[in-house]
């Protein structure tokens, strides 16, 4: 979930310089909208690992955006008047109201995941009070407010290298608390209650969006981008359904035709110029050269598919079962790697099921209708080639999906594979990787190729026109579906041989814990 | 939670045979409305005692639509091949397509409700199992779908009697299995455990409702209808929506305004001849004319306001707080009740507060917000003359709120509460209650008093013509949100000496269990 995070992502200065002057003027602009709308509140609450901006980041929204109607908080240890109250009533008090913006530091999130990080509370008190935060947060939403939360995140040494320098400016050094180190050296435990905090806490109403947070003016951009765009969208979904209601109201009093409605002005929301731009995406952490040589390929693939067959007839007799997800670009050979893994397998004992648009009867379901019907008996293999993840990638790309459908797609799908993985099931999900380059390459081979070109439609090559968007998605399907039970193994395919051979280990060791666990069982 | 459904609500055969043609038609027309929209399912879930009538109204639904686009399945002990699944693979499975109507027995609330009840399972894992309840529910509701889930309850003696009469019958008997006396004899377990399952996936999406079993004619009628209106409902707002889309993007087309949007033809929802006039409810249980005598009065006053006294000075040195609420019709006696509890306290050491319409800046946040910000620091009396429950009376009634906002108020309250309780707030409901005829004679007589007059408004005469209303959303009230740890009081208020003193005497008894709990602990 997090190493979506430690990709170095980062704004130089002078880009940093052009963009903050327009970013902010757009913050304010949407600010005033809200103010004069005055319609619904808009609450962002900051988490994340000491150091890692989030003091700072609250300081410069409040300096781009009109500090009059910001809403600022921030929540020690409760107060002898708070602790005689029940816990949220400082949350409630403090809300900001209709058309203004309340910033919240160390918010409901901060006691429940320091309580369990410090085992002061067992996972069911957890799970209690994780909820609450639910409840809370959805009466809000219901309400009509916007929520938005944000974790910070810096991996261990970054987080190491902030805290000294920290230290070192006497100007900062009031920053480091007794406990910054203490929770240094807790990080492992840190992130694993963070992990859950997001999977459990994050939905379409109330989402979490996870920040790197080395690089200031990266991390200050995006997130100032993020709480624009959010505010712009319910502007006009709100104008749209006060006209709504006011021809509604119009129609029904006098037995006339309503007024036409006025188009309103549709404020872009995607894709403004201030951020947006800020690749490396996780897919550039992967270091594409990595080769095997076809004898040694050839004598591994012999070795793993011997292992595999051994394994996949265990995994049968216990009836433990297997599901591979295969996604990736369009010619990054997820054919040819399921071959490989199939050859290994009983035909009797697998399925291997391409997803493409779903039929009519799927269609008339729930979007996982369609997948959930597919799981087999005990025992089986189930390959997906390509699977519910489309809602994430294709779906969202191309449009197919409106923001609020795949947003809230993370939680479902985590809740799915949850089930799976409940039930005892083998789950494994791949990113098969390739290059654009590498992926012209092949595209220009298939079309030499006369049995291989049928594989080749326009829409492929439309497709690559959309690289960074799919860029985009796949880094954000990592960072919210990648989690410790369900981990994405990203696959590096631009050398077929390589990207086989990895798949197929990956698959053994995995299946091979997961038999070892059931015998200690 | 329950008592509401066990006042015995009856409809007669003659009027059931009048209205239940009515009824079958109207739902015949929305299934077909349904049907031919085909935008979304409607998803029915059926739980509650056995004997409670559950399988029959599944039959009589069948009947009176058409089958052919029903879905209609009870779940047993799972399969090899379900079990050999993650658990919810089987309901995945049989979920209606859009345009069609599910109907389910035993379904997904069964195996977890019997496993706690049984011990086989603890409460973090029967929480956790309904935090799966309500994620799979979600996802469908957020996807669209209509979820109605309907407890049919029957009182232990009632259900006693229904075992037996379906025993004597040949034609019956063998409804009756083995397990159906053994969970006779757990009732309370399973009424406890129903308890927390209402309250826990019970919400706006998911509305759970609860159904008197004792009368067949009752209950289908009243099941049927709540069927037909929400179908209704949910059709109206896909109609609004669609043309409101057309809108948009027309508008957005060309630039030009949009043609205007026909008014649709609105079916009305509410109150239909087919139901709706049963009374009796929970109001009608109660003895009217239970009295007290002055001299008894005077006496039993002395000795309730000095145990008070004394008791609200050992809550003060102990910071347990004390929360009480009073509702009632207009000149039920709340004012006068109030004043003989506060003449027991000192004065800096409680508030009362008086609710009527919000201010503004009250008006510009969550309706839960005014009464957070009003709750006192420990040990401190706070008295609501009228509270929170307006969302679910008052608004209600007049439409201030709509059926979303006052339907899913129900799972605020519950939760606003359950954190007063879990912080050890004593917290006591009071509802006053007077009859409609000693309402008017106490209206009669302010009009003869000039110093009483000026309580009288307009507004109070017009309420009274919406007695029915009210007494339905006063039913509703109690049996959602009457609950174990925070139960409402109803108070015969006809006469008010012996109103005021059961006021007195319970707050007493109350305030004395839990200090002896606080000794204890």
């Amino acid at each position: 979930m997090f190493r979506t995070a430690e990709v170095g992502r980062r704004i130089s200065k002078s880009d940093y310089k052009q963009r903050e002057p327009l970013l902010s003027q757009e913050l304010l602009d949407v600010q005033q909208a809200l103010r004069s709308s005055g319609q619904f509140p808009v609450i962002i609450a900051f988490a994340g690992v000491d150091g890692g901006g989030k003091g700072e980041l609250v300081n410069r929204l409040s300096k781009w955006m009109d500090p009059r109607w910001l809403v600022s908080r921030a929540y020690d240890e409760p107060s002898d008047e708070e602790r005689e109250r029940p816990e949220y009533w400082r949350f409630w008090r403090d809300l900001p109201p209709k058309g203004r913006i309340g910033l919240f530091l160390r918010s409901w999130y901060s006691q429940p995941l320091l309580d369990k990080v410090y085992k002061r509370i067992d996972m069911a008190e957890f799970d209690r009070r994780l909820d609450r935060i639910i409840a809370f947060e959805n009466a809000l939403a219901d309400d009509g407010a916007v929520i938005l939360k944000f974790w910070m995140h810096l991996s261990q040494d970054a987080q190491k290298q902030r805290l000294q320098s920290l230290e070192k400016d006497p100007l900062t050094r009031w920053k480091i608390k007794a406990t910054s180190w203490e929770h240094w050296r807790m990080y492992d435990r840190f992130l694993e209650t963070a992990e859950h905090t997001i999977m459990r806490t994050s939905n379409g109403k109330a989402p979490f969006t996870i920040v790197e947070g080395v690089d200031i003016y990266y991390r200050s951009l995006t997130v100032g981008a993020i709480i624009r765009d959010a505010i712009r969208k319910r502007l006009e979904d709100v104008e749209l359904e006060d006209q709504l209601k006011a021809t509604r109201l119009a129609g029904n009093g006098n037995g006339e035709n309503p007024p036409p409605i006025p188009v309103p002005e549709i404020i872009p929301t995607s894709a403004s110029p201030a951020v947006r731009t800020t690749v490396p995406s996780i897919l550039s952490q992967l270091d594409m050269n990595q080769q095997m040589d076809k004898a040694t390929f050839k004598e591994e693939l012999k070795k793993y598919q011997a292992k595999l067959n051994l394994l996949h007839h265990e995994a049968r007799a216990r009836k433990i079962s297997t599901i591979l997800v295969f996604e990736g670009p369009d010619a990054a050979g997820k054919g040819g790697t399921i071959h490989r893994i199939t050859g290994a397998l009983e035909a009797s004992n697998y399925q291997v099921l391409p997803f493409a648009s779903p039929t009519d009867e799927e269609r008339a379901h729930h979007y996982f209708w369609r997948f959930w019907r597919h799981l087999a008996r005990g025992g089986r293999f189930t390959i997906f080639d390509r699977s519910w993840y489309g809602r994430v990638l294709v779906e969202r790309v191309e449009g197919f999906a409106t923001q609020a459908e795949w947003t809230r797609a993370y939680a479902e799908i985590n809740d799915f594979e949850a089930q799976l993985i409940d039930h005892g099931i083998v789950l494994m999900k791949y990113w098969l990787h390739v290059t654009q380059e590498e992926q012209l390459a092949r595209f220009k081979a298939r079309e030499q190729t006369p049995h291989k070109r049928w594989k080749l439609t326009d829409e492929d090559w439309r497709n690559r026109e959309k690289w960074p968007a799919y860029e985009q998605a796949v880094h954000d399907m990592v960072q919210n579906t990648s989690t410790r039970t369900a981990p994405w193994t990203l696959v590096e395919g631009n050398d077929k041989y390589f990207a086989r051979i990895k798949v197929l280990k990956t698959l053994c060791k995995q299946l091979e814990s997961r038999l070892a666990k059931a015998s200690k069982g």
